[in-house]
């Protein structure tokens, strides 16, 4: 008989919560509201209710569930500790610790970015590979390695952060993490944003950009895929950070697969052809025999992500 | 009874064997000369050889045996295959394969500085840390990351090759690699005299240094700790570059002890004053907790990694 297994999306608003097979066909994925109040005291509480209550609607039994894993939006040891969760209200929690006492199933934990990645590397974009980069381009840049087929998650849960690695010395603008120059702020969508203005700025030249009180990025690659020129040249500037993001990324660890995902990564294959001049100039040649690929799991990754931690 | 390991590190003239207990402590260590000849088809044949005979001296079982690790200078994947290893005369060759064809042992394989790492974290200046980031500082800047314990080999071998991770967009130089502005090229011991040199062109400033036909890396570390202001702006200059390519690599990877080995690294204590405020500038604060180090084991690290490497 196939055995389950449960994975949950813990977000600031609300926690997806995944019943999957151990084959990582889906069965049901369900929402439940994220209780932030207290310190986020009830969230792990509701959690194991929800699943819990799962179990006994569909006559589950304990010993037909793996277990269940969990995704946090904060830095998680490979041993559940996270250290903060902010939009949580959680300061150091040992979520395994924690959730197992409630559940009473076996539990594993990580940082949200990385479970994403895992997902996509189970099921999405990355499937079938064992070692992959998921760069996750949205209002930051987060992302997420896949060794050997599992998380790097780093001593102190902050493995595949790698939004904040520099890219510009130069940069007077600072970082949401104090720091200046970083991955992210250039190619996330509002780094994108930042640099349109600047380029805007610096010329008179007309642009659709222009005509509206205010732009998203989504209008960037719009207008440039419509031949907008200064569009152009503002998502030719977004390839090139983001593709020197990647190159020194990958000379790191060396991956198979760079699958992007993320709000920005919408703007399809073209991301490929801007990023690409920039990723071959940086990279070491080593590791330059790389596929790329586009996310496929939407808000769906993390929970395939959280229950394959289970299935190591 | 004690079972034992052998770890052997391939150079391009000789090739160190160790004979170790499983708890890592040392037997004996030789060294067997590297025969490149003939595309090096010797090299394998004469290590199973000598391994065979030091059983056979010191009447060891190969029940007594929990296998032998090898560490080469190319790229090697996590199954053994080495894609190249020019020093050695070798094209593409599965280590772990012909090795164990020869031996009839269990073999584990691994890039030498990835395995070096391994021994460091064993046994040297990272022992008890399961997640470490070695930097060699040598000739050419080489690394190794630990993750949970083990080698971060990469889908190609190339993991923790970090020396040519971009630190500067506009450097005229070509690194060896040919791409421009690595790692590398500023903090190997080569890159240290080339930025002595531009830093010396670019002023008339009196400094010892001048006072060589030909200085080494070395002479500029002494001439530093010895009050020299140039060779002092020199080192700094290193330091920075240093620290700047231990951030982003830190950033990516969260490891919880950096290791600095290789040559340079004998320049000791002074590094980390070196490379500190530039770390602190580029770390993404996540990853700012860190602990350094200096390497422990000299050219004993590879001998000592690659015994491990069966012991995971």
């Amino acid at each position: 008989m196939a055995r389950y297994v449960f994975g949950v999306d813990v977000g600031g608003t609300t926690a997806k919560i995944g019943l999957l097979t151990e084959a990582g066909e889906k069965v049901e994925f369900w929402e439940i509201p994220t209780r932030t109040e207290n310190n986020g005291e009830f969230i792990l509480s509701d959690v194991a209710e929800a699943i819990r209550a799962k179990m006994k609607e569909r006559n589950i039994d304990d010993s037909d569930v793996v277990g269940a894993g969990i995704g946090v939006p904060g830095a998680v040891n490979v041993d559940g500790l996270c250290y903060q969760a902010v939009n949580l209200g959680w300061e150091k929690i040992n979520v395994v610790n924690e959730l197992h006492s409630k559940l009473k199933l076996p539990v594993k934990a990580g940082n949200d970015a990385n479970v994403a990645a895992l997902g996509e590397a189970w099921k999405g974009g990355g499937q079938g590979y064992q070692n992959m980069l998921l760069v996750t381009l949205g209002t930051g840049v987060g992302g997420g390695i896949i060794n050997e087929g599992k998380i790097l998650a780093g001593s102190k849960g902050s493995g595949g952060e790698i939004g904040h690695i520099n890219l510009e010395e130069n940069e007077p603008d600072a970082c949401g993490c104090g720091n200046h120059g970083c991955f992210e702020q250039y190619a996330s969508a509002t780094g994108a944003v930042r640099l349109a203005n600047r380029i805007l700025a610096a010329s008179s030249e007309d642009s659709v950009l222009r005509q509206k009180e205010k732009f998203e990025c989504k209008d960037i690659f719009d207008a440039a895929k419509a031949g907008d020129k200064v569009a152009k040249e503002i998502a030719e500037r977004y390839g090139y950070y983001l593709g020197k993001g990647i190159a020194v990324t990958a000379s790191v660890v060396n991956p198979e697969i760079i699958v992007l995902g993320g709000g920005v990564s919408k703007a399809g294959e073209m991301l490929f052809d801007l990023l690409m001049p920039s990723f071959n100039k940086f990279v070491f040649p080593g590791c330059k025999d790389v596929k790329f690929a586009l996310a496929k799991l939407g808000n769906d990754a993390g929970v395939y992500g959280a229950a394959k931690m289970l299935l190591y």
